[in-house]
């Protein structure tokens, strides 16, 4: 029943990086986000979002890559699902569109792995849980992060907008005031896996 | 490759609890435990430790069993393996240890399921990662916390000094203050689970 779960990881320098058009956030500010949700949630019901820890390393030490806004705010590539949609292939599609190049051939070979969190959002506001919270019994979002295993060489193409970052575990780990609640524990989720350094 | 993990967790009122002679702490002080650690260092090289979550319910909301010692710190059941010795075996011989009654036949069905934390001590301190840091070629202890799924009834005996707690995730959920960095993220390691609440 014990499983043990080895993630390969390659050189960040085995990876190539292009650009491609901006993609913009469809909201400028928290209070549109919310509203926005509200919204569809009266259409839709609870949004499910999923996404991806994708996993490098450098210095024998595993990085992740997040997406930067502007010059603070980073997020894991990823979005909202489509109702109905499956988890995998809604994650494929999101990651195709936020970091595949715009030729179908060029795509990089997604192969998603285990969900490794879950966090619900009780109400319209900022805050999640990784859990449920009791009493809530109709949540309005809840996120799925997967570890999505990634072939020793791609091609990503980064919209113009956004910075492609590479950061180590140990940046992450404990700095939920630079990386939020639900990217600094990743450390902490990824912990019982076992990295197999790939050096090429 | 994803996996669903289910997890069955039964009231709290269907267990059990009695109490038996007192299982004192080996050392009185932090300064204590580290010095300790090193004289083992020295004999038996890195120090393995395995603890269990052992997970039951109170008004559908996941409880853990933690044991506390004195009026405020609080652990997780399990200890040190023996040089060589099997994680799961060693967790149950732990568990018994700390939890089992005297009587073989009173034993409750521990079983062992994933491990869901991995920790790193890299020197004699206090300090502990969710990865061994880089440039530590010689951690001094790894630390491995897994699930162990409960039958509906068992009989716990608690040792007389210590108190058995069910504390509820959304109360350990962010509070490092009080449980520290190690027992403050296991609800975002079980995140991923879904906990299939039986009512008896």
């Amino acid at each position: 029943m014990v499983m043990s779960s080895v993630v390969n990881t390659y050189p960040l320098s085995s990876y190539t990086f292009g650009t491609k058009e901006p993609k913009m956030e469809k909201d400028t500010s928290v209070a549109d986000r919310l509203a926005r949700m509200k919204v569809n949630y009266m259409k839709e019901g609870m949004r499910t979002s999923v996404e991806a820890i994708l996993l490098v390393q450098e210095h024998n030490h595993p990085h992740i890559l997040l997406l930067q806004i502007g010059n603070t705010f980073c997020k894991l590539p990823g979005g909202r699902l489509k109702p109905g949609e499956n988890e995998i292939e809604g994650l494929k599609r999101k990651l195709s569109s936020k970091l595949g190049a715009n030729s179908p051939g060029l795509q990089p070979n997604w192969q998603v792995g285990e969900c490794v969190a879950v966090w619900w959002r009780p109400n319209f506001e900022t805050v999640m849980y990784p859990y449920c919270p009791p009493h809530i019994t109709k949540p309005k979002e809840c996120k799925k992060l997967f570890i999505v295993h990634l072939s020793e060489r791609e091609y990503f193409a980064v919209p113009k907008n956004l910075k492609l970052l590479a950061v180590p575990l140990f940046e992450l780990y404990d700095n939920v005031q630079r990386y939020g609640p639900v990217i600094s524990t990743i450390p902490q989720q990824l912990s019982r896996f076992q990295f197999n350094m790939i050096h090429s």
